[in-house]
């Protein structure tokens, strides 16, 4: 494939100067380009291939940057970013101090509004097209959305809002392909493959006008059929109901269909809405067939395709967390497994498969799944919400007010804790300490290995209460799981390693896996190490006791800082009125780039090698006094 | 009014035992002990008049507790409550000790769910159907919602889930009543007020057939038509569209329309929609004419109706913010306010008539308020957030996700931060603190008194990213706000008073309203105080100062002590390498019930009374050293 078009393309400028018959080549050299580059980068492969289409026609019909494009979600952005200047950068993609995978106002000014979480958009774009209304702009404002994320019950708020704000230049953009991947979920999706359908529009109406046409009498109520059928008494489709001017399906494929179509809407006033039909994975037939297996793959050889590793790699948590689901679904009949939309994700892919009576996708709607769980353990059933750290941020007034408020039992499965790598700052779990724990009857639980995993999983699930466990992206130090399903004491932490002269030495409180870098680090220092297992219900004898024992007290998490485990440990030592050096290592009060996730904890000290100096740094004196590395010189 | 009948009623089944033809009597009878006992206890009036025939009705057709009813928002459940054994209680309604002014489980075994929060029967209704359908019972659900709450996106969550859940027996309500009180906010409330006035339902159908019957050849249109009508080609109703059987709307005055329906409706299978129309305030003149006044007053005699008291009460913090939001927005004219459906508690009355291009209410759509305003921050304006600390962990991902790690110039006005009095636990703002300090970018203030807030919300409005007033419910010291748009220095505290002899004493750190008390209890004590102002960004160099020039520090928040304001100073001496002693004084670890605010708060240790104890304890020995309160004697 030659670039020949794609290399005249700078800017959306350029590209409005070409003709239009032009423009189904650049698309083919478009859509191979994102397939090459996303190969050599991994990143985001099936829905990008299905937007060139409709990322080439926006730009082409539309005055970008001055008009407003906010891309929901935003993973389908590698067409709008090559378009836009990006193209050499795509080489960086998700990189460290590469461009992110996401739009990003601080990137280019072309990306309107920074996405990545779902069904944001049209209230995005609702707030710039009346900030434009009250400044007397004619600016644009289009929200391109996927069918998943208008499930979700921000995009109906925000249409429910649009749909009766006067004097605003809005356009939704329903980029609608879920047809081809998994059953839908929601009566939405039934709804808009109902619509995709067509039956109603083509069929219904085509056979009133053929019969009546012949029944000079009734044409009168031919006439007012059809006014029914376009105004308020039969209205053509919900999303009309709402206030939009809703025009389609049409194929988002095709060019021919969609310039035409955005040219029209942009003349209109008000809300309208566009319903487009695309493909996951459109032109590239491995992606095609499989859509969920490249939406978001590593580095493959596109002649090839993806091919799994000769080697398995380490499990991961988010399997851990799937095989402890199933066998604790085989021991408990009233174990029920929630998720988000995010079966592949949270890892219920066997859960699903093994207990589809059991499994629950709610679609993108996390409020709806918490409280939904609290529903269920009202009557005794024992939900387990396998759930994002950072999404569970949509669900929070639902977990304290629907489930801790009421201490139903109901255990959240935290993936993605902590920094999550590549996806960056959206999708961190970064806070879910400092939120959970301020909350009454939670538990938070956040293990520091796969095995550890395993049996607090158990454990929280046991408790017959409100509980969390919080694990993070990827694999951990490889502690294979026991099989059973063992339990540990709630709220108790064990000791790993005991420092050989105490008095003189700091004890290592850590929480999650960052103890294992914290052990290592406590070995040099021939420091104690505790295995906190619990941020809430805290170790609080465990704490006093090491106070006691210790010099100075370190606390080690990934997590905030500010409000975090660290400070758990910090209250306790005041509520018991003891006064004790702590220094406390965590995330800091920054957003974090995208990067790789080893390479982000070592720039933030909370490696092993960080982690000693740090303590080495703050407890100089202890050090000067004592110096306990001779133990391990 | 005689409560013969009512008399006879003291469980559900009592009242099954009534002759169908009684009810119209027992519901006078009902309706007069709601409006006579409200009138006594203070408590919400208007929403529970509307709903005494549909309560009636419920509770005689369905076999309760058995069939689960969940009462969305749950306000309105004063008949209810009445007819289920708690009618002497109604006394005692939203008082320490009595009973709560919503459904609560541990009160009552008719009381299926707990609510208070909008939106969230229908999935709570649907996990409790997909739970008896998993243990094969033969149990009904039914959650009844208002117009208002459908509008929130987690209603629209749970429709959607449910439309396509197998085998569930579910019955949602819409309690729909908005037509007689403000315009509609949303193109929802519109469409249902389209569905009320009936025309498609009575006039669409019945013209078609008039006409068409007289034309036979047609005959076989007019089936097909028909068909469709009810079927997936053109759908009656969005609620059909979603999956469910919709009937309606019908009277929800008339019990003999009730009655009969909801027998109907409960021999049905699968998700059953029934509109029912209501208003607000029904049977009481006074309410039915002004349902917002009566929404939910104070005591008041019924023949006379509420009075304005003589002598006006000190003006609320709520009030003071909606004077300030009237000046800013008068100098401003970027400055745009949003709610979600909170005009008058969040005293936006006067706003709304003075600037109303600049007033949004977006209906109950926390999500969608919050990135509402991120957009029209992106394009220059600058959003004000009026909303509940409770009602903002709705919006928690939002305001991370896209206000904060945007860093856009949004300014939320947090009320009913702290305990809230009556509504109790499930309205308390007690978590904020430390929900909002962990995440970056964001300002968190908190004023001491009334004066104080007016300067801290200019001063967070100023700031030019996003920043959050916190302040509670009802009056502060009465400290007159100054007529300008002052400022303070951001981050910094103020010393309102400093102890004779700081290096025995301690200096008490105060963050919001609870600095009247601590200043109190700092003077019995000769004690120092700060002001703090600010918790994010906390005023590190008073802190560090205070810290080294006293024997020890205090911490005091209307907030929960985990992750709060308290963490926060020992985050800041801990980075330091400081190790001071602090008593962290604030909301314990559990949840608080209704009461009164100020009893609350002393039973809380969290008056003068209390502070200056808890600090006698805590530092014994200091008192014991330098007996500082000789000083005051």
């Amino acid at each position: 494939m030659t670039y020949d078009l794609l290399d005249r393309i700078d800017s959306p400028d350029d590209l409005r100067r070409l003709d239009r018959r032009e423009l189904p080549a650049l698309a083919d050299q478009l859509r191979a380009f994102v397939l090459e580059s996303v190969s050599r980068t991994g990143g985001h492969l099936s829905s990008n291939l299905g937007t060139v289409e409709l990322t080439l026609a926006l730009h082409y019909v539309f005055d970008t940057p001055g008009d407003r494009i906010v891309w929901d979600v935003g993973h389908q952005t590698y067409p709008h970013k090559i378009l836009t200047g990006r193209r050499a950068a795509m080489a960086s993609l998700r990189q460290a101090g590469g461009i992110s995978g996401f739009p990003r106002r601080s990137e280019s000014q072309y990306d309107a509004f920074g996405t990545a979480h779902s069904s944001t958009s049209i209230s995005a774009a609702l707030g710039m097209a009346v900030a434009a209304r009250n400044a007397g702009l004619a600016r644009r404002h289009i929200a391109v959305i996927g069918d998943g994320a208008m499930s979700a019950g921000m995009a109906f708020e925000a249409l429910n809002n649009a749909g009766v704000t006067p004097d605003i230049d809005l356009l939704v953009i329903l980029n609608d392909n879920d047809m081809s991947i998994s059953p839908p979920v929601g009566a939405l999706n039934r709804y808009l493959a109902r619509l995709m359908s067509g039956r109603f529009y083509a069929a219904a109406r085509n056979v009133g006008k053929a019969v009546l046409s012949h029944v000079p009498p009734v044409l009168e109520l031919a006439r007012r059929l059809e006014e029914h059928a376009k105004g308020m008494v039969t209205p053509a489709t919900m999303f009309e109901e709402l206030g939009f001017n809703y025009v389609g399906p049409i194929d988002g494929h095709d060019l021919d269909s969609l310039i035409p179509t955005l040219q029209n809407l942009r003349k209109l006033d008000g809300p309208r809405f566009l319903h487009v039909v695309t493909r996951k994975g459109q032109g590239y037939k491995l992606a095609e067939a499989d859509p969920v297996l490249y939406h978001g793959p590593g580095r493959f050889d596109p002649a090839i395709g993806i091919r799994q590793p000769a080697t398995p790699p380490r499990k991961t948590f988010t399997q851990v967390f799937g095989e402890w689901l199933c066998d604790a679904a085989a021991a408990d009949p009233r174990l029920v497994g929630i998720t988000p939309a995010m079966r592949e994700g949270s890892g219920l892919v066997e859960f699903e498969q093994r207990f589809p009576d059991r499994y629950f996708d709610v679609g993108i709607a996390e409020q709806h799944a918490v409280t939904f769980a609290a529903g269920l353990a009202c009557e005794g059933q024992k939900p387990v919400v396998a759930i994002y750290s950072t999404f569970l941020q949509r669900a929070y007034d639902q977990l304290i007010h629907d489930v801790a408020l009421q201490n139903l039992d109901v255990t959240f499965a935290l993936d993605r804790a902590g920094l999550v790598g590549a996806d960056g700052a959206t999708h961190a779990g970064n806070y879910d300490i400092a939120f959970l724990r301020c909350i009454p009857n939670m538990v938070v639980a956040a293990p520091s290995d796969e095995a550890e995993c395993r049996l607090l999983l158990t454990t929280c699930y046991r408790h017959p209460g409100p509980a969390s466990v919080r694990y993070p992206r990827g694999a951990g130090r490889g502690a294979a799981p026991a099989a059973g399903l063992d339990t540990v004491p709630l709220g108790k932490g064990v000791l790993r390693r005991r420092a050989a002269r105490p008095a003189s030495a700091v004890a290592v409180l850590a929480f999650g896996t960052l103890a294992v870098p914290a052990l290592k680090a406590a070995e040099a220092l021939d420091a104690t190490l505790a295995d906190m297992r619990f941020v809430k219900p805290i170790d609080r004898d465990l704490i006093l006791e090491l106070a006691r024992s210790h010099a100075a007290l370190v606390t080690v998490e990934e997590g905030a800082v500010m409000g975090g485990a660290g400070s758990a440990v910090c209250e306790v030592l005041n509520e018991a009125g003891m006064t004790v050096p702590v220094l406390q290592l965590g995330l800091p009060d920054r957003f974090i780039d995208h990067g790789d996730q080893a390479a982000l904890l070592a720039g933030l000290g909370l490696d092993a090698g960080g982690i000693e100096r740090a303590i080495r740094a703050r407890f100089a004196d202890l050090w000067a006094a004592a110096p306990l590395s001779g133990t391990h010189s």
